[in-house]
């Protein structure tokens, strides 16, 4: 059970070290859950590469230190699955309070990127690719996508206005967001236009290189009998699926395998189908990864993912709001954080507290976070009862 | 429940990578538990900083991926507490293992130091330690543990005899594992008389830069009654605990309060007292560290840690064998694997393999792995069944 949530600003956020961001999104969620930190039995943490970025290793030890717990000498645990670490420290939070050994656990996620420069940034971020089959190569991760984009046009007539259209979407959802990094509307037009990255993704088919954290504090279903909850949400669902590093070692380029599986188990735990969720977060590193994504959670049929798109039913209005945060591309993509964002912007819309951007009557949301080009994959459902 | 072990050679493997080193490992663990690799439910992997040491994070999914599970799309977790990497790994699969998440995970670890040369090694090693406050300041680890061995020698009498020792014992036993990297026996008068490496250390009161991986299968208590087990392993107790990243945040030096909290709940769980522990693998990165870890586990008195050392109690024919693997000392030292192949070694004691350093009807062992210089502290307790 979810009972706090709590993120800082997304963005180029100069003025705040690694330590500093995932204190304030920490204390945010505790406070929203409305305990003490005395309460906390754990804490699990999502970073991709503090040891690269700001040469930090030990970082779940170091949160405890600045966040005021290590007096209580909690467990502090961190977790690493490349952009997929942040979910994948909320599946070990939520398990350890699943197995009993607590009660009361905070999950976060940070990173603290622009303290290098950005060709620093690019080779940290090429470490979660197969680092003797791709990165050495000079294959980056605009090129991974971008090789993955080329293929679903191929098979598919995926247009890059289609590809576009994501960006567009979400761009406009986090207009609607006090913490997103990019709050300002843009065309299909300069998505277009704006110079390559990796043919046929411009600059503006790319997330960008963020600061952030977010974080999550997580009870038992018996401890949360005892606390006086105004509205409270329920993981439903928590499941994760790997695939091989390298894309060369894949039968197809245009399905996340990981992705689908992960899905698979998530919809058997949560006894839902794809049509039965009101509200998604989905992983868009580059605007190839949110088709990609929609097709293989079952929000549209597989290479359908752009006319879906072009519908109109992926938008805020539509049938199946998705990215409502404004998405890695708007919002933010601080890798370590990213999931648990995600997460955090899921419960607030069950709660019916997304402000300007809130779906109507939303009782059941999914968060689908990825790792690399798809070796990882997670996928959470929450319900709100 | 332990059903499988398994560990390469650790050293300076030259002609061996990351990825060689854990499949190895992991292999050999599968095949020891009499599994096929069809029936591993998850993936655990402990590494500190494969990111640093050979520009690869996301290690987990290679892991999967490499060992040939990508195909079955199991969950890899890749888990990073520095030194404490390893046993914090089986924390987390021990505890999805009780959640009823999964039935058989493999828990493994894995580092590969030796691609980068000494001084970026030692330059990574630090960022376990507080990049801001120690760090930056030019205090690598063996700084940190020379402080703590200074205050240990003013306070408690502690000599720099006693600590040799430490070095002298778990050489000695490293004689008699073919796993070990330095299997040759040394003096008190050649640990005084090596360089210093940070007054009062010498060089051989230091634990060496490794390479290896070591792994466990574990199972469910359900599962293991449908599988042919010649003798089993019980993990009694799985207890983590934090403390302060920087040493100048605490009130003493000489004290791991992460290891005090963490054995306390252990022997809890476990039920038994520090006097019922027939063998022990602690934590001894630095000679000192094996002090601290024999009195805050409550083997000896505070500050009578060297005085029951030099009494031979820790030696292999002693009342209570520490090390007999020859410990991080002279087994070695490649971080992320340390943790596991503690577990590796009371293993095979507890099941009467451990060849020539057999202890003579050990029944419950204990393993006792820290991060940093204390912010991480891990006691597992084993029993025999």
């Amino acid at each position: 059970m979810v009972i706090g949530v709590g993120m800082t600003k997304f963005g180029e956020l100069w003025n705040k070290s690694l330590r500093d961001l995932i204190v304030e999104a920490g204390l945010k969620a505790i406070a929203d859950a409305g305990v003490t930190s005395n309460e906390i039995d754990a804490l699990y943490g999502g970073c991709m590469s503090a040891g690269q970025f700001i040469s930090q290793e030990h970082v779940a030890a170091l949160i405890a230190d600045f966040a005021g717990l290590a007096t209580k000498k909690i467990p502090a645990i961190r977790v690493e699955a490349a952009c997929a670490s942040g979910a994948v420290a909320l599946r070990q939070a939520y398990l350890a309070v699943v197995s009993g050994a607590h009660d009361i656990v905070v999950a976060g996620g940070v990173e603290k990127m622009t303290d290098v420069d950005e060709s620093i940034a690019t080779q940290a971020l090429a470490t979660a690719s197969d680092q003797e089959w791709e990165a050495l190569l000079g294959l980056t991760f605009p090129a991974l996508y971008a090789l993955i984009a080329r293929r679903h046009m191929h098979e598919y007539g995926t247009t890059r206005e289609h590809l576009a259209r994501v960006a567009v979407k979400n761009h406009k959802n986090a207009c609607l967001n006090t913490n997103a990094q990019y709050r300002s509307e843009i065309t299909i037009e300069q998505v277009l236009k704006a110079p390559y990255v990796a043919e046929p993704l411009t600059v503006l088919d790319c997330s960008p290189i963020s600061d952030g954290a977010a974080a999550l504090v997580l009870c038992s279903l018996e401890k949360a009998k005892s606390l006086k909850l105004d509205t409270t949400v329920k993981i439903l669902a928590s499941a994760q699926a790997s695939d091989t590093l390298a894309l060369h070692s894949r039968s197809s380029l245009t399905t996340f395998e990981a992705t689908v599986a992960a899905a698979r188990q998530a919809y058997k735990q949560a006894r839902i189908e794809p049509k039965d969720v009101d509200v998604a977060e989905v992983h868009d590193c580059f605007t190839i990864a949110e088709i990609l994504a929609v097709e293989d959670l079952g929000f549209a049929e597989k290479g359908k993912g752009g006319k879906a798109l072009e519908e109109g039913i992926f938008d805020l209005s539509g049938e199946l709001p998705i990215n409502t945060s404004g998405g890695l591309k708007a919002c933010g993509n601080p890798l370590g954080a990213t999931g648990i964002a995600q997460a955090v912007e899921i419960v607030n819309q069950l709660r019916g507290r997304a402000e300007k951007r809130q779906v109507k009557d939303a009782e059941i949301g999914l968060t689908h976070n990825v790792g690399g080009s798809g070796a990882t994959c997670v996928v959470h459902i929450f319900g709100r009862c």
